[in-house]
């Protein structure tokens, strides 16, 4: 079941895809109150779902045409949680492009995170901030989307508490990241969160997700990998996260990037003002976004 | 002017401090509604507050014994923004104990965040997480609380910015910080972030603060320090961080520790269960938690 935000008619509403994509009904149509998806995901049961994905299917919904997609969730409750250097390849192109911030051994993984004012939704320029960033990059990244509070979670229960994922693009200023020694405020200017164009419950996907993960500039492939190549699944993050911290219902953790990042190339490809960047997770969708 | 926040009855509520140290005036008998401290501050302007101050003190309030005080904010809206290694002793104890994670040329302040499910107050426990934490570390800070929306700010207008300042002790996980490389999850476990005992509006401090700041274990003096040694001072901080990044009303940020933390002595001075841990800044009060 796909999961979203939309604006129309000057309001802010969750609501639910039909399988004819072309068609979105309002969950308060279907009993769930005016909420928004944060409060939603919390109140949500696998019970309660599967309920309102044949509810849905059998209700007159909003054309696609008339309401304006906003990212799934706008504000996030917490600021995104975010593991770095979690595929082998994209490990061995930052090494290379800065040893320092980026290499060295990794027995652990890498957490941090990164502030969102405002998630970017589909479709919604990202503020490339030029006055301060000379090396703008993209990184495309599946996120995982906490379903219901996790504390002590094993490893074979992970997936219990996982409501769905989106797609997540990772922008990221590498001049502050690395001038700053922590990486989070070159991750966390305003625009700097693109998540969309929808949440897709966990229900579609085998444990863990095996999907084809892309990212285009401007037409021209990027990144070409597959989450299975993550060197931290979903899994063993969730469980060794929630050992010591409880990982609320709605928090979002983005599982890291392929290889094929901006950095990645010699001279670097970073990203200019009027660039378009389409980050794609096979059987979730497309996230673009123009740099302006 | 001290804000802080209490429960009364099983009701949480935001009240004013009165001068003579002993009665709290909640902020909904003067006029302000029901509220929590974040939406408190965001309402605020400085007229307002002067006329709340006044107001305060004309009326009978609820004596403090009555009142179990909570952290000033229970549930920070977003994760608290922190300073890395910002004063020059605790410079070279950190790069003593860990060169690889802590040492090295620092141009710019280091920005981390912590993320706190909920705050916790002075007086109460902190969770030493003992399963996983073998390097229990405190950092006493000064937390600037930001009084409104700051984006763009020159150095020059960033205390117009500013609500006021709170105690808070930077709970660390050595362990876990140094072996994720990037420091956030050994700064994020549930309990690590003591702030209070309440806030102390700018009104009554110099810009910048010079305040003698210190942290006692058990009694025993460990951190001996003024905030006016910050390498990275509280203006520099709130101008760096705008020019990409809306700092929201209600954001906190926590301005990084001076020496005497126990990763500093040699051999290191880790917390235990039963330990008492004592922050203190001059003008703001105490905030004190034992590890269980």
């Amino acid at each position: 079941m796909k999961v979203l935000t939309y604006m129309q008619g000057g309001h802010k509403a969750v609501g639910i895809l039909k399988k004819n994509g072309q068609e979105v009904v309002p969950v308060n149509y279907l009993g769930c109150g005016l909420v928004n998806m944060t409060e939603f995901i919390a109140s949500m049961t696998e019970d309660k779902m599967q309920k309102l994905e044949k509810n849905a299917e059998l209700m007159d919904g909003i054309p696609m045409e008339e309401v304006r997609l906003l990212s799934p969730i706008v504000h996030p409750k917490q600021d995104v949680i975010c593991l770095g250097i979690n595929y082998y390849a994209h490990a061995e192109e930052a090494a290379r492009f800065h040893d320092e911030a980026f290499g060295g051994e990794r027995p652990q993984p890498i957490y941090f995170s990164k502030r969102v004012n405002r998630a970017v939704g589909d479709g919604e320029p990202i503020d490339g901030h030029f006055d301060i960033v000379d090396s703008l990059d993209y990184e495309a990244e599946l996120a995982v989307i906490i379903g219901k509070d996790a504390k002590n979670v094993a490893e074979a229960d992970a997936f219990d508490y996982v409501f769905g994922y989106s797609v997540l693009n990772d922008v990221s200023a590498r001049n502050l990241q690395t001038s700053h020694k922590q990486w989070y405020f070159g991750k966390s200017l305003d625009d700097f969160t693109p998540i969309g164009p929808w949440i897709v419950t966990k229900n579609e996907f085998e444990n863990p997700p095996a999907l084809s993960i892309r990212s285009y500039v401007n037409g021209e492939l990027r990144q070409d990998s597959n989450t299975s190549l993550m060197i931290n699944g979903v899994a063993k993050v969730i469980s060794q996260l929630s050992q010591g911290m409880t990982l609320q219902a709605g928090t979002i953790i983005a599982m890291g990037t392929p290889a094929g990042v901006g950095m990645g190339f010699e001279p670097p490809k970073f990203l200019k003002a009027g660039d378009v960047v389409t980050c794609e997770i096979e059987g979730i969708g497309k996230l673009t976004n123009e740099v302006k």
